[in-house]
């Protein structure tokens, strides 16, 4: 799921999917986080179950109120990613205007999984781990301890790539921006190899998308301060 | 210790310190980041004292792991934020350079004490409540998880306020950002009302604030989908 979930927000962040039109991007980024959503959905009804299996009370811990919020939000999100900047309809001012909020609300609630997830595996080293307890520092303790810090590393390192401006997807024009009108979703490089020959029409969409970028990283430059 | 942390972070985002110079914020920051970790070395002694008091052993948790890790990466903050931006020794592309970094390490460890408190948090419901235990959902189950979604909810508050570019302090001249030449860390307002009949200049310098303002939103605006 976090890693799912991971992928989908950095889906903008690979310099190698810059030559692929916006609009598959968005299929992907919206595909992906469709499938994390139902991974989500998937494990929160498995959780139930086996609440239920083994009669154990759901909803009272402090882990399940922040993960439940945070599958709320999720959906919302996606909800409003959705309509706002999947579909056709919505203006370029208002998804100008929304999209630092869905940015923001994205990262959150990325954060908040990887919080929820730690105090998931806290709980249940502190359950399953009998003889030897938790606090006796069992193999399995250590191992588990490991990997939870690398989720924070993980954690961190995506968030670090998606507030990087350097790393951002050089802007395009609008009209691809919108919706499928005058565009196919594809990559421009599988364009460019369907008509032979065109190589010149490749490198000089490589040098446009160069100074795009320049351009864009001096624009940054000048509020620099303001990226986080 | 979170509220102080808080406070330090979100110092340069209130509008009506904009007017107090640089100088006087960035030793506000500084102090205010000192008596956190005096904070948190205070409370770290204690909680190794509580568990040799009770026998319990110490550094076991993930809860641990991640708490000492945040404070590690904490100290290693606090002395590089003092050596590079408080003395006057580094040259103003070397802080240019280092401030996101600065400013992102300093929100990713701010996003960890939260997490590492949640887990703390968890663990504390799970061994302090015996009956009824944590998962029958005694009242002070239901208070404390309460208190963790509002740990959330505050926490995204304050990333929400350090991220948004528009709540950035205005840039100044170099000059004082530098160090103590050519300005005592004063707030110009208090200057004003010690030089009698000024009023003039305070609404000059109000003005020029505002323009400075007006004139960063613009760049922001540029790069407005960079901003996290």
């Amino acid at each position: 799921l976090v890693s799912v979930l991971s992928s989908a927000i950095i889906v903008y962040r690979l310099p190698w999917t810059w030559k692929c039109s916006k609009l598959l991007m968005k299929y992907i980024h919206a595909g992906l986080n469709t499938i994390a959503m139902i991974l989500a959905i998937v494990s929160m009804v498995a959780v139930f179950e086996f609440h239920n299996a083994k009669n154990i009370p759901n909803m009272y811990s402090l882990h399940s109120w922040i993960g439940l919020a945070a599958v709320v939000f999720y959906s919302l999100q996606l909800f409003l990613g959705f309509a706002i900047f999947l579909l056709p309809f919505a203006p370029v001012p208002l998804r100008a205007a929304l999209m630092p909020i869905h940015v923001y609300s994205g990262l959150t609630i990325f954060a908040t999984v990887i919080a929820t997830a730690l105090m998931g595996i806290t709980e249940k080293l502190i359950f399953a781990l009998k003889s030897p307890v938790y606090s006796a520092s069992p193999p399995e303790a250590t191992f588990v301890n490991c990997l939870g810090l690398l989720l924070v590393i993980f954690g961190a390192l995506i968030l670090w790539m998606a507030s990087r401006s350097h790393w951002k997807r050089p802007p395009e024009e609008n009209a691809k921006v919108l919706g499928p009108i005058g565009g196919t979703p594809e990559c421009t490089e599988a364009e460019s190899t369907m008509t032979d020959g065109s190589n010149a029409d490749r490198s000089d969409l490589r040098i446009n998308s160069e100074a795009a970028r320049k351009q864009h990283l001096k624009v940054d430059e000048a509020g620099q301060r303001s990226t986080m």
